[in-house]
């Protein structure tokens, strides 16, 4: 993938403006992919145990919402979003209309919503993005309004990388 | 797991109040396991390989925000939150004001923000519920403000169990 990705055209901040969509690749999760997540992360009856799912609010076996969340993110790595710099989040808001169950295939498709330069910062900006994640039916099963940090196209002269820069993702109030 | 769990004291809705607090166990993490969930979930080089990351705005390999979430959903549901029915969300949000690092030590406190009984279900409310992690120095790596679906206690007469109850589960905006 990391080759494939190579040959992507990536976006730095002043490629990006407010309406511009991008829609990622599509993922399958099957009964198998929901059980092993859950056992190690949202070890939970309805999302372990399709028969005792069955007797819970949810009727039936379903992913565990984080592993939706999860499977988006790869979604977005791997195709949907092609920022220079990587996806670097600083926090988000998320909500499951309904949830994903399995046999489901995944997309995302991402709006970004704003976009601010930053004004300490000449090589960084921060976007936001919503980000929705359909099932095959085109029901959303997850909504992520992501708050990203995106290097400016000074980056690569002035070190957008430097471990300096770190204090930046431990202040979320200043990209 | 399952065992120790069920003989935790659960809270229905009647026994949560705005204040409460409760703590979670704790997990380390490791390269290890910060790479393995990268390379399933969010494979960017910050995640994934040590020296890359030197490079990096991290300086240094750092956990996926999104696995420092796993982490402390699987915290919660084994033993910081021992709600009833189990920990059934329907959105909330995160912020991560620094990153997990290989070899921290992770712990969740919880507090109780806001309970609210259905207006039209009297099987469920809804809780707001602020759940800080913490690394082995006190410092919080991530913020998750969670929204909660929580039975009462007349429940396990009416059930709350049952499939028909899913539709609750599609509209975030009434428990």
């Amino acid at each position: 993938m990391a080759q494939a990705k190579s040959d992507r055209t990536t976006f730095f901040l002043e490629d990006l403006q407010v309406g511009q969509r991008f829609a990622s690749a599509s993922h399958t999760v099957d009964e198998a992919q929901i059980k092993r997540f859950a056992a190690e992360y949202d070890p939970q009856p309805f999302h372990l145990d399709p028969e005792a799912a069955k007797a819970t609010l949810f009727g039936g076996l379903v992913a565990s919402g984080w592993h939706t969340m999860a499977i988006t993110m790869k979604l977005l790595v791997e195709s949907g979003l092609p920022l220079a710099g990587g996806i670097i989040g600083t926090g988000g808001e998320i909500s499951w209309p309904k949830p994903t169950q399995p046999g489901d295939t995944l997309t995302v498709v991402s709006e970004i919503e704003e976009v601010t330069p930053s004004r300490s910062r000449p090589d960084r900006g921060r976007i936001r993005v919503r980000n929705e994640t359909r099932n095959q039916h085109g029901e959303i099963v997850q909504i992520l309004i992501a708050k990203l940090i995106v290097p400016t196209r000074s980056t690569a002269a002035v070190g957008f990388a430097l471990p300096q820069s770190r204090v930046a993702v431990a202040d979320p109030s200043e990209p």
